[in-house]
């Protein structure tokens, strides 16, 4: 994701001016493409720029990049501005917001509710989250990466909503999986079916994106397994907080959990049928 | 429905003779609207019409309106055709078919994934299972009351798809459920809520359908929690019979059967909120 967001960047006229990955050839790779300066640390990558995207996997990753010591972005951070692109926890992102500011440093939360292909095209949902003069300023910058760009509230609130509209994803994905393998079960024509159901209440985003593909047992990566898990379990701990049963949610997280345990999870999230259809994995 | 399916063909032109209804209060008021003759044995409607309808509540009603013994509508029924409406199991649609061959009639399954205006305004979207020759000569009057009407296969399979198109359906209302009852105690505004939704992956029917009236508690009946409970529990049947695990339709069922529980079958399946939203119901 970080390195199509930065692709496109580039395409606009923003400078990238260094770029940094945990796998340093990864970085040096991007950087020749960008003309850019592959860094080797994460201080350098702040001393480097104005304006810092992070793309990270999880809550410990995230806070791992601004640690309170060591190598961190927070070094010689006065008066940087911090935009945190990755899905994880509402309160990770606060965290990362209090060290930012201890540091005269500013954060916004930027979830992006879509894929690959809107990241290089920049036509990525992007959900705000931070000190509306915040995103104000960078506004025009986050512009060429999106065409449905929305400030949603507070720092936290925007991972909220990105961990609900993951959960209710994922729920549909796992639902629709069910519908399509017992069709498949009971020997209907799974074409007819998919059909009758875009034409009636069973109809859905995932049916249109992932219908097919469950169908087909076309897996190729989108939006993984392993990270639908993850949202999933970011929404029941939310929920559980909350005091809220969920049962779908936590049926669904458990459904994509098997699949990590598996060794799928690196499958896209409509892999979730190999548990539904007879004769693929179960 | 029958009712307004009854209606609506009378206004097509189609001559409605008798109506029949376990209340027989109900049938005289809408015989009486429609010239028709309130009729009080199920003999009685298989001698005044060529074709009849039946829309009943489950299998036992079904079953029993085609019962071998006592009133039935089954009695003098040579060369009439059936027309059943209901949403049940696809096993009860082939027993229906056998008693009715038994006499030399013919039935179809024409299965309605659809509501009671819809019913009213002959815009229902109708799924037939039965012979292709019984469908394609009672097609022009089913045409008055459906503007989607198709030719699933032989007798039980539009039931089969009616029980999918319902379990999916189902699923994601209870799973919307989820994400705006845990969004509502997130405190987050559940306006902006359902517009993120409508954009993203979390898109569906029941999103348009329900969820306005999920977040204003308006739960006016179109479609039952009680039916819902009853049309996922078919499809968890069939899922039983298959050898086929469902976690996220047998989660769906338990709450709708828990809805049924605390009284509230009644209500809308947009209801199932009742049991998400915090200082609801629960």
């Amino acid at each position: 994701m970080g390195a199509n967001m930065a692709r496109r960047l580039h395409e606009c006229g923003c400078p990238v001016v260094a770029v940094y990955d945990t796998h340093a050839q990864s970085a040096a790779v991007l950087a020749e493409e960008l003309g850019a300066t592959p860094v080797l640390s994460l201080a350098a990558v702040t001393a480097a720029a104005d304006v810092i995207f992070t793309v990270v996997t999880d809550d410990a990753a995230q806070l791992g990049v601004f640690a309170a010591s060591g190598d961190s972005l927070l070094i010689g951070a006065k008066g940087k501005t911090f935009i945190n692109c990755a899905t994880i926890t509402p309160a990770t992102h606060i965290e990362v917001e209090r060290r930012a500011k201890a540091v005269g440093a500013v954060s916004l939360e930027a979830c992006m509710a879509s894929s690959i292909p809107q990241a290089r095209n920049g036509t990525l949902y992007l959900m705000c989250g931070g000190e509306r003069a915040t995103f104000d300023r960078v506004q025009p910058l986050l512009a060429n990466l999106s065409t449905a760009l929305r400030y949603i509230g507070e720092t936290g609130q925007a991972a909220q909503v990105k961990a609900l509209v993951n959960m209710v994803m994922n729920i549909n994905t796992a639902g629709l999986a069910e519908g399509l393998g017992l069709g498949h079960a009971l020997g209907l024509d799974l074409n007819m079916l998919r059909e009758v159901f875009a034409q009636t209440g069973a109809n859905s985003q995932v049916l249109k994106t992932d219908g097919e593909d469950m169908q087909n047992r076309a897996h190729d990566c989108y939006f993984s397994a392993a990270h639908a898990a993850k949202d999933s379990g970011i929404a029941c701990q939310l929920g559980l907080e909350a005091g809220l049963r969920l049962p779908l949610a936590e049926a669904t997280k458990m459904q994509f959990d098997q699949l990590v345990r598996l060794g799928l999870g690196g499958l896209d999230k409509s892999g979730v049928t190999e548990l539904t259809f007879k004769g693929r994995h179960a």
